[in-house]
């Protein structure tokens, strides 16, 4: 038998895991010996037993609760229904992780008919009394029973106009009576039975409330949104209730150590003056600035101040408390850490540290490296985002905000924008690299279907513009050019749409966007971390622009050139095109002749970019029906325009069909097919840097060889590639030294990764492509899938949008274990979608990667997460 | 430094890696003291030097070899190159595993035009001398010179047209002379230079022919075929030259210790009185049977007798034996186990065990499991075979003989047969579920697209009806009803081809078949299987018949049911698509009340055939898509029978649509979608026993999830399953038993399978998947790729179409041993295609599994490949 209940006085703040954050706290600050109100915490592991327990409350948790419940009566030296002098408790929901809003809350619980009267009598304030028993009726009648708020609300309001009343203040407390009598007889007609009048059936059933709001949809959707397991549960907390609506000596308030939004070393915070917490959230009043506070109670005032110093210093962190001041007296509800802008949080690191509270690296491992996101990309205005309608929410593809006029193909919004100077958002069913321009001229881009790592999402990244994708409610016509949502709404072209790529969301209208500002404390922080990590941060780039911001912001080099991207611009796709229709490997090789100029210009143009850093380039990789037409008008004009017959290019078309693309004809397994692809490719990447070296930029190509799954096949890629190569250095000189190594994103590829080792020069993990074959599941199919495994609840989130530690994982280690046996010296990366998550960082801290890379925009989180990694796990 | 060289005298069997097999028979029988012509092999490592060396013997190597030479001369007594006496030798390929007329052959080396003139006055005999020299510069100009062959014939020919001879002997010495003339002649012409009559020269020039010819088009594809790995290499053989050919006392032949089509104990074998082998093999005269040689040349056949019981002692096995007398000497000049056909192997293997020449497990060991195969299906009449003309080949899908006149679509061919009593062959571009039916009636299937585990190969393995798949080069138009050959020629509907399922060759017209039978000798081979193995051995079953023939075959209980193609009869199949196309969990439902007494049915059915043997059956597997029809006509008459609109159809067509449906919705992942499917098939399982258990039959399901990849989903179906059973055991008194198991095909459940194991109570290993989710590689999709690999040498056969025991059986392995340390009591099984593979059963029982599965025609051979494992690596 475990202990499923324990006192404030028995916590700590180190015990949150099993009290909650808010229940642990509460103890702490006990313990510290400030003044908050008694009470108890019942724990999160007595919230997964009532689950386990087919959602009952044992017999023996219910006589810890019953025996804490005695020992803080005596504390108190009051009763829970004494109608003398009744004690009243809150009951409030406390999680692991904060969840803010998400679970319920019960106030005023012990008032019943009895006690209200004892309590006005008490008090002298019968009115006060009944205001809070008719808060409590609705509140256990909305929680408990599942009785519609407003249906309350809507008695309230009748009896005011009655009276004529126009705020609840109007009403006195024969009105107040009224309410209650009303409330009661709702109650009764609703559920056919009696408002409970035994303060302990009220208190347990508030209790098993509060643990069934732990699964209620709000909540799960906020954990999935979080990556919060559902096996956590939730605290309850039992605290005796303090008034903040005494009169003219009372007041309740929320502050901050320092200002969240900019983090300015300063107590910010508001209050209100005789009121009770719920009124500051309802908006009913408006609260004062905390400072006013000085003036009106001083003594109170001051008292605040220093606790929330000694509070701070004590957290080592910047804290979010709520107090209530009842007849003078000041009670702590609550404190935490505050949740914070992004520019506040690395305001407050550096501040700290220079006022010596935290050391530097104390200071960066607090610091939520996802959250530099919002400072790499533009945001909604935020009062412009708060009268802002939602039409649909899709899958948070590419961070960022976006607002401007919807176009359904690239070309009509490259004409917009162009030509018209508009701002554009894109719109498609599904991006192909066709769309890459107008991708890129876009504010956003929007899509109908596909995933995290379908073409729009990656592509979108990789150029920091903000992408919403799979929007399923969407019925887009692109022909037609329009879009209809789920509410039957029309948006025809040229309509305005706001986009937020952070969240998925997708507004109506154009919302008011504010720039991404990287200011000095964020050098500072970038500093620190670049000082502690032993990590390697690269970038996915496929462009010179993309290198260029890549290397603003502070990528080490590049870890993966795709270099199929740069065949889509027109015309070059028509020389592509040319080359796979082609009936010889004679002709194949006169179209990639006229590719090869262009792509060494381009690498070029990368290297240029990257003077003095590594640059990995990686052979063609998607199947090559993804770069021929599907559409009968494209392929007659592709017909024409090759002078070839269209059936010509239809039959090649279906001979290219794939029933599983992603396990067929792609990555190296082209380059065995079509040598002269690789051997076209390697020359452009050997004779860039042989005419950059020429400039005075000594560059060292790494050539990556994809989708690899056996030591013969990469020696023998590898062969095309060095015959190649060294042809061309030894025509030249022979100074060039050069890099051949190979993706790791096939399961066989990371279990022989010994054997592989022998050919390889380095390795980069593909976790996108090795993730799916891990799992089995297409990321481009798998939306359905795991919406009905959401539903059923095995799955709270994507369990591949974070690097699968146990299974991908466990494979990654076999191939490094695999890998260094072999070659000790053996260069390892990840240049999945993963290298820019921070967790996924910090496992290949873990697990000894040289690198990683990610998408440009990501490069100052990875950077930030590694040096956290650092400090977590020290590697030397 | 290696050595390259060993004289007959120094080697021993036991040295076949390096000498190959001919080479170390060689040795084997002159160190038995046997009269075998003396002579010297280059090791196999010799050949693969000269590869490394870049296709050159190196100075090493030709020291040694001259040197062996000098030994082997002085033993003889004779030089090459001396006129008065020369030496002459054969050059002969000699691989470790024997590979008949794949590689090169040269004899009479030494000759040129001053030994061929000592010859002809050593032997007195001038003829003869120039016929041997005219033979060896053929041979020489062809297999080391590339002049075709029949170039030389026709300047033979010429000759022999002017002097008006029909047949070579008819030819005189200075004919002879004159052959000898034309064809230096001939050599020069074409070659540019002489004819080279440096015998040192000769010999180290057709040594490197032989280590070519590992590497000609037909070896490369022999070794594919059979599983050789290239890097074997070949061995060479330098043996002095001895002649059948000198008159009345000289002959030569071959022969077996036992007949090798029927085993039958008797010396078998034929012989030609004054002949070369060469002259056996070409069939110009009529050999006579070998006991006639007892009345001709008694005491050699004596002493011939004698050897050849000698060597089958010897070897405890079959001989197949060249010999030659050479003046009334006998000389061997090879000896290897012979090959025979399955008949005779199974009855060698019985007699020698009656013989008390090898214990039973010798006995079995010998016995080649893959030759069952050709004991359990129909095979062609040989006689019939010889005339057949082979119209295209394509993937041996499935083994067997069938004849019969072809039919483009299963309606076609079920009426062709039904209604007209013909013989069909079921033609298809890929079939079906739909075609099952079709499949069943018709003698053979041949399909235009699909590999060895496409449907069409799976389903007719099951049934055990031969198949011939991926026959790319005929253009099949299942519409007009014809199909067109590589040639250009038209077939049409009711002509006539013949398949062989064994070997994947496509005959046009119908040829004789002969029945598969199976005799004592196989009854009690098999006995003796069953007596020593540990594996257990089930089959995939999914219909009565399936479990009928397997049990005949000696199945132990089905480890797969495949439940997705009962639906396929046309009433059952429209249930399921009503199924499908419901629009909600109710409309389903009922739809799925009308399939469970249908299923139920099937399930007692099988369980009645399989009556007290375990009978694991598979939830619903492939994805919904497959179950509804394509094309227009067919979705008009489903919408027409469902009285819906043929929209909605299209749009649910469309909407299950997948880009990778491997890795798609289907598996367990349709019973989370639709649970009401998996408690449908649950509750047919489980009302199935319980019909069967009051028949007095004790069945005790396996029910099998597949596709899992996690614990958590597991969990979720399993409890799907196990309420919806404990619900109907209890209602009906609570005794039947039943298991709760999952496949193993997904990576992640192989990595993570301690986790898995905590709810399964068996694994079964899903190798087919499995093997194409570890390599990435979609079997669909592989035929292009895996003709590329083949041509650049990476692969040198299918990787996948054996387990892949370095991949794969590493994911197999960290599976059992995690399995187990969870579980130690984990039944463990393998379904894929690869349980009835002989080298796949070997690593299972390895791996320590429970039992292997295959289909019912593979059960013998699994049977006997468990005992061979066991002989071979005995488990405890």
């Amino acid at each position: 038998m475990g202990k499923f209940v324990y006192l404030f006085s028995e916590g700590n703040a180190g015990m949150r895991n099993l009290l909650g954050g808010k229940g642990a706290n509460l103890a702490e600050m006990t313990r510290l010996g400030l003044p908050v109100p008694r009470g108890f915490t019942l724990t999160t592991e007595a919230c997964t037993r009532y689950y386990e327990d087919g959602q009952q409350v044992s017999q023996a948790i219910e006589a810890e609760i019953l025996a804490a419940l005695r020992q803080i009566e005596t504390q108190v030296g009051k009763k829970l229904g004494d109608p003398a002098d009744p004690f009243l408790v809150s009951v409030r929901s406390g999680a692991r992780a904060s969840m803010p809003g998400m679970m319920d809350t019960i106030l005023n619980l012990g008032l019943n008919d009895d006690t209200a009267a004892g309590l006005g009598r008490l008090t002298r304030n019968p009115r006060f009394a009944l205001d809070s028993y008719r808060r409590f009726i609705m509140m256990f009648g909305d929680v408990v029973k599942g009785v519609e708020k407003k249906r309350f609300e809507a008695e309230l309001d009748q009896v005011k106009q009655q009276r004529q009343a126009l705020q609840d203040t109007d009403l006195d407390a024969e009105a107040m009576a009224e309410v209650v009598a009303r409330f009661k007889k709702l109650y009764r007609s609703v559920l056919g039975q009696d408002f409970p009048q035994d303060p302990q059936t009220q208190l347990l059933e508030a209790i098993q409330a509060v643990f069934r709001s732990w699964n209620n949809e709000r909540a799960i959707y906020y954990r999935r949104q979080n990556n919060i397991p559902s096996s956590w549960g939730t605290a309850v907390n039992i605290q005796e209730m303090v008034y903040g609506n005494m009169g003219e000596t009372s007041g309740t308030g929320v502050a901050f150590t320092r200002s969240p939004s900019t983090g300015e070393n300063r107590l910010f915070g508001e209050f209100l003056l005789n009121a009770q917490g719920e009124d500051v959230v309802a908006g009913v009043r408006t609260p004062q600035p905390i400072a006013s506070l000085q003036d009106i109670l001083p003594e109170a005032y001051d008292q605040f101040c220093r606790t929330a110093r000694l509070l701070e210093q004590h957290y080592q962190d910047m804290q979010d408390m709520e107090f209530t001041i009842e007849r003078g007296k000041l009670f702590l509800l609550q404190t935490r850490n505050g949740k914070r802008t992004a520019a506040a949080a690395l305001k407050i690191a550096v501040d700290m540290v220079g006022e010596g509270l935290l050391t530097k690296a104390e200071a960066l491992d607090k610091i939520d490296a996802r959250s530099l996101d919002a400072l790499l990309h533009p945001g909604f205005a935020p009062e412009a985002l708060k009268e802002a309608r939602v039409l649909t929410r899709g899958l948070p593809a590419s961070p960022g905000a976006a607002a401007g006029k919807i176009y359904f193909t690239a070309e009509k919004a490259q004409h917009a924008h162009i030509v018209n100077g508009e701002k554009v958002i894109l719109v498609r069913l599904e991006t192909s690299p066709e769309d890459i321009v107008g991708m890129s001229i876009a504010e956003g881009i929007l899509t109908g279907r596909g995933g995290m790592t379908s073409h729009a999402a990656v592509v979108a990244r990789g150029m920091g513009r903000c992408c919403v994708s799979g929007c399923a409610e969407l019925r887009i016509n692109e022909a037609g050019g329009y879009l209809i949502d789920a509410q039957g709404e029309r948006y025809e072209e040229g309509d305005e749409l706001s986009l937020d790529g952070s969240t998925g969301l997708v507004y109506q209208g154009a919302i008011q966007t504010v720039e991404a500002v990287m200011g000095e404390d964020f050098s500072t922080i970038m500093a620190w971390a670049d000082e502690i990590r032993q990590l390697a941060v690269r970038t996915n780039a496929d462009t010179p622009a993309d290198a260029r911001s890549a290397r603003t912001l502070g990528a080490e080099g590049i870890g993966l050139t795709r270099t199929e991207h740069m065949f889509f611009e027109p015309e070059r796709i028509f020389r592509f095109r040319q080359m796979i229709l082609a009936e010889s490997e004679a002709r194949r090789r006169e179209a990639l002749d006229l590719l090869l100029p262009i792509q060494q210009g381009d690498f070029e143009a990368i290297y240029k970019e990257m003077a003095g850093l590594p640059v990995t380039i990686r052979l063609l990789d998607p199947p090559l029906h993804e770069f021929l037409p599907q559409k009968e008008s494209e392929i007659a004009a592709l017909a024409e325009a090759l002078g070839i017959s269209a059936d010509r290019v239809r039959d090649k078309v279906t001979s290219l069909q794939e029933l599983n693309p992603m396990m067929g004809h792609r990555g190296c397994r082209l380059a065995v097919s079509y040598p002269e692809i690789a051997e076209m490719q390697t020359t452009a990447i050997i004779q860039a840097a042989l005419a950059e070296r020429r400039r005075g930029n000594a560059v060292v190509p790494e050539i990556m060889i994809p989708l690899v799954c056996d030591l013969k096949e990469l020696a023998y890629v590898k062969g095309l590639i060095t015959r190649t190569a060294d042809r061309l250095i030894e025509a030249d000189g022979g100074q060039l030294s050069y890099k051949v190594g190979t993706m790791i994103e096939i399961p066989r590829a990371a279990l022989l990764a010994d054997e592989i080792a022998q050919e390889a020069d380095f390795f980069s993990f593909g976790t996108n492509d090795l993730t799916q074959l891990t799992f089995g599941l297409s990321r481009d199919d798998a939306g359905r899938i795991l919406e009905d495994y959401y539903a059923a609840g095995i799955f709270e989130s994507d369990p591949t949008a974070n690097l699968d530690v146990k299974g991908v994982g466990r494979l990654m280690k076999l191939a490094v274990q695999g890998g260094r046996a072999t070659r000790p010296e053996l260069k390892l990366g990840i240049c999945g979608e993963h290298g820019g998550d921070p967790d996924s960082v910090i496992f290949c801290h873990e697990l000894g990667l040289n690198y990683v890379s990610c998408s440009p925009f990501r490069v100052p989180i990875a950077r930030l997460a590694a040096a956290q990694a650092q400090i977590r796990q020290p590697r030397v």
